[in-house]
């Protein structure tokens, strides 16, 4: 029975990691040798683009008073602290624990380029990290959904076995590339086998906001541009899937783009509805809709969530509808610093006071429940014991 | 003075161009031989595009009667009796044409990629296309508003050199490439002495859809990938141009992003305007407003114009507030198959009729006088003779 007094919390954005050295132990003995003549540089690398991106004083004031909180992107115990601090039952968990100091190996963290990297020591950076999260998970299994990391572009049959494995451990789901590059996209129905396999084990798949191309971050209004087009780096796969027919030929498939920010997701999928609708130009290449059944938005609405995460404010609570109150979900982004924690009360009161209590039950529980098909019982007897007041939330929005 | 019946149109989207074999008389004497090698090759290149593009069926109704209308492409007497026909007193002309087959030779069309293409070659193609249209628009120059092909990526003292020769020879504004490829972004300061060529002079910046990286249409739903990313690939410019200080430090400057569609803006500028109001990431780079007086929106009001042409339809009429009534402006698109012609009087009421008569008046007319600083007397002339009736708007919409 859910908690007539609480909220059930599921945080489906989470991220977690080991400390970059420690990921050694974790990767195929015949990587070892590689992975230590090359982890200096790696972290060398992640510390000073993290200085470019956070400035000291952000970072520090975030920080002060809470470093020994952090080991919970690898302490179990911790973790379980801070989440219950957080109110949260359960969370979805993806790679780079404190912003990119923990990513997994070779480039297998949550930007997951297809190039500039070798596939292979991408591969074994992304197993070491499923090998590590898959024991994370296993130490909680109804509170932490863990995500492995699949690099599918290079080798259809690798991703397979990587789903089959880990869904046998105990994951839940993928996270894959977001950027195709000069690889074959998503459309391609040489990616079939990896949808089968996902739709097949309830395996969501994952796009986390993140990568990009390069950006020459030294020329003027560098960032600002960035910031207008991570959002779109990181949803490219999904008009490509929908467009493509993948949810027309799996339609249990479940697919999830995380911490994109959600203001702009309506006029998207007008977009898409509108170009699915273009009549006047009909060569042989622009009968694109005869795999299709129903309109982009639709396909949407049947196989698609949004992780409204980090950024989560006026602008997300003003489009929940257009998006779809069954299609989106909290998280805290626990421990980026642009994340909710260790203010998660404060913040959460701030932009959801006054939001409906049925609804409120959505986002922040059980539209994940429905996505992940998670253990509602269970999670439930966690939320009655650390899930928020509900009347906190009640009253006029701030 | 204004004629009081009809409109002033000013077509801001029309597009003129030789049959491709004629532009050997226009290439530099050094290009000719390589031009005779190639010609033969790019034409059969284009006509299988369009083939993959528009179906015979579409195509075939569309010219079915009006072929002979169609040498309005490039003859200066049927083009003013197409314009005639269509109310229209005055046109900016792009490249391309009859769609592609009439485009610049060498890569420098519309598309204007900046890979796949010999820079030197691309420019002689440009210039060819430049030496035409100046002399096209010599010949009417009241009605014909010249744009100079300018690929500006390689060299910028090229660019700045083809600007001025641009003005000199009565053209009045730039088409510039769209993407950028690897090389530097238009947020590089750079492109300078290229922003300051063209404020000094009046002389209009350019994007135009069509331009995109390489999709693979074999693939299922490539169509509607294409479709979905067309405007953003066009757009690109516009928010790394606004972000990079450009309209700030050439506060003068006037950019027209054409045949986009409208009804995705709004939410464009909102992006813009939220991406320029975060706080909570603040490194090094992230001090990208500190070159910005104002909001990017505030920009795109002050030195932005939208050509709304060919898809003009509920959905533009339906933002037009938003995105501001003297910042859109209406294109016929002639002469290519999805524009209005051969039915412009019919497709404008159909979507225009019910419009406020101070909105059409900016809408056909008056802000491209503004934005091109057109001769208005002597347009005003022209429209009183064959504008449409202003009487013919009025009613509910359709």
């Amino acid at each position: 029975m859910p908690p007539e007094d609480r909220y059930l919390i599921v945080s489906t954005d989470g991220h977690a990691g080991l400390l970059p050295e420690k990921y050694g132990d974790y990767v195929d003995p015949k990587y070892r040798e590689t992975f230590d003549d090359k982890i200096a540089l790696e972290i060398a690398r992640r510390a000073a683009r993290e200085k470019d991106f956070l400035i000291d004083e952000f970072n520090e004031k975030w920080r002060a008073g809470n470093e020994s909180k952090l080991a919970a992107a690898w302490d179990s115990d911790l973790r379980n602290e801070v989440v219950d601090g957080d109110g949260v039952a359960a969370e979805v968990l993806f790679p780079d624990g404190i912003t990119e100091r923990n990513a997994p190996p070779f480039g297998a963290g949550l930007g997951l380029r297809p190039w500039g990297v070798d596939p292979e020591l991408q591969w074994a950076g992304a197993r070491a990290h499923n090998r590590w999260i898959a024991e994370f998970c296993q130490m909680e299994p109804i509170r932490r959904i863990g995500l492995a990391i699949v690099p599918m572009l290079y080798d259809v049959e690798q991703a397979v076995n990587e789903v089959e494995w880990a869904h046998d451990n105990g994951l839940r789901g993928i996270l894959i590339p977001a950027l195709m590059g000069d690889h074959d996209p998503y459309n391609h129905p040489k990616f079939y086998p990896v949808w089968r396999a996902c739709e097949e084990r309830g395996m969501v798949i994952h796009n986390h906001s993140g990568p990009s191309p390069d950006y020459d971050f030294e020329l003027p209004g560098a960032m600002g541009v960035f910031l207008v087009e991570f959002a779109w780096w990181a949803a490219r796969p999904l008009w490509h899937m929908i467009f493509g027919g993948v949810f027309e030929e799996f339609p249990k498939l479940k697919y999830c783009l995380t911490e994109v920010s959600e203001f702009w997701v309506p006029s998207m999928l007008e977009m898409m509805d509108v170009r699915a609708s273009v009549k006047h130009t009909s060569g042989k290449h622009c009968d694109f809709r005869s795999n299709l059944s129903m309109k982009p938005s639709e396909y949407f609405d049947r196989n698609c969530w949004l992780s409204a995460s980090a950024l989560f404010d006026e602008g997300s609570t003003a489009v929940r509808h257009d998006i779809g109150m069954d299609n989106i979900m909290w998280g805290t982004d626990f421990p980026h610093p642009e994340g909710s924690w260790p203010h998660t009360r404060e913040k959460m009161l701030k932009y959801m006071t006054g939001i409906p209590d049925q609804e409120l039950t959505k986002l922040l529980g059980t539209n994940a429940v429905a996505c992940y098909d998670l253990d509602a019982a269970a999670l439930n007897e966690i939320a009655s014991r650390i899930g928020p007041q509900k009347s906190l939330f009640v009253g006029e929005a701030d």
